[in-house]
């Protein structure tokens, strides 16, 4: 197909696609003319997949492309694809004002027996949250890191078993990263969900404000 | 004291603290002369809280306006000042594809018997994440999402808990922001800590990974 009825079938207009084949996060075309490729089915695949990780995962083009290597080196081992989907996380610089932090962290790690590389990347964004709550005179936020833990523990553990649940090794790979960006934002989502049902519960148990509205 | 001294105190460049009185990020200092303005303590705080939104939150300048907005309406009802910070999720516009996503939502909350208000944002972010999954080809991704709930329901509880632990009003609000903001952060943190652990349980569990490298 042209590269206008990629743009109708993709949803993606021209002048956007033409800057990710700039960036080499889309694959060129087989060149037909001297100014004319043809595209095919796996483009489309690849511009949905692309709009996800910017559009929903909220990933830069940089991160994006460092995700789409991880799902094109089909020799990555598992546990190096994870490492690539958690780079996509936004970087946090080390700062000396967290080593407190860190420590808070890796006590929490410690308290569990887990053996985690002081390299991961959630280690200093973790740390880093719990260190500002400190700057900003809030520090009963961190009181809640257990209750955080503890949900991870359950996300992981599902995020996990979606791997093992995957057909063959590329939609492992595409489960691993796509999983960990967007599950970020579904995570996020239905935390807003949850948390006015917790408000309701707690500041309107009656549910007045919705009867009131009839 | 002066913006060069706000600048050395908050850690943030002299052009950057422009840049946010432009954008009404902070107040103005007192006019000393018809060049010179005089800054305080609450400038310096100011200054940390929009860094922490900005940095470690990952909100847009204009999302940050409007959540310093609700830290600054003293007057606020606690519910709005959630409404607010919920605003601060990336926006999600409607879509028709999403339709069906928005029923596997819906459905989850009226199976627990909650009153959610349609227009949370937190229900049109999840169902985007769901059709995402769906139109990449990943719907296996989709099974995780009651263990997702139960997590985030962990969370928002322990969120809640840390609002009604705030001594005073302007604390509770700037909980109900910062918490809920950085919150995301420190939940995709510890998430990829968790991944990391339970991908090793799986994987590797007897630890040979780490032995070898002795």
């Amino acid at each position: 197909m042209r590269m206008s009825e990629l743009s109708d079938r993709s949803g993606v207009a021209v002048p956007t696609i033409k800057f990710y084949l700039r960036e080499g996060l889309l694959a060129p075309g087989e060149r037909t003319s001297p100014n004319q490729s043809a595209y095919d089915d796996s483009h489309v695949e690849r511009l949905r997949l692309v709009r996800a990780l910017i559009d929903v995962g909220g990933l830069s083009v940089a991160a994006t492309s460092a995700v789409l290597a991880a799902v094109d080196n089909t020799g990555m081992p598992l546990d190096w694809a994870f490492g690539v989907a958690q780079q996509a996380l936004p970087a946090v610089g080390a700062d000396e004002d967290d080593a407190e932090a860190l420590g808070v962290i890796d006590e929490l790690i410690a308290e569990r027996g887990w053996r985690i590389d002081p390299r991961n990347p959630g280690r200093a964004t973790a740390a880093r949250v719990l260190a500002r709550y400190e700057a900003l005179g809030l520090s009963h936020l961190r009181d809640g890191v257990g209750d955080y833990l503890r949900a991870a523990e359950i996300v992981a553990a599902s995020d996990l078993t979606a791997v093992i649940a995957s057909p063959d090794r590329s939609t492992q790979v595409e489960t691993v990263v796509v999983g960990t960006v967007l599950g970020d934002s579904l995570f996020a989502g239905l935390r807003r969900i949850a948390q006015e049902q917790r408000s309701h519960e707690l500041f309107d148990p009656t549910g007045t404000d919705c009867e009131d509205s009839e």
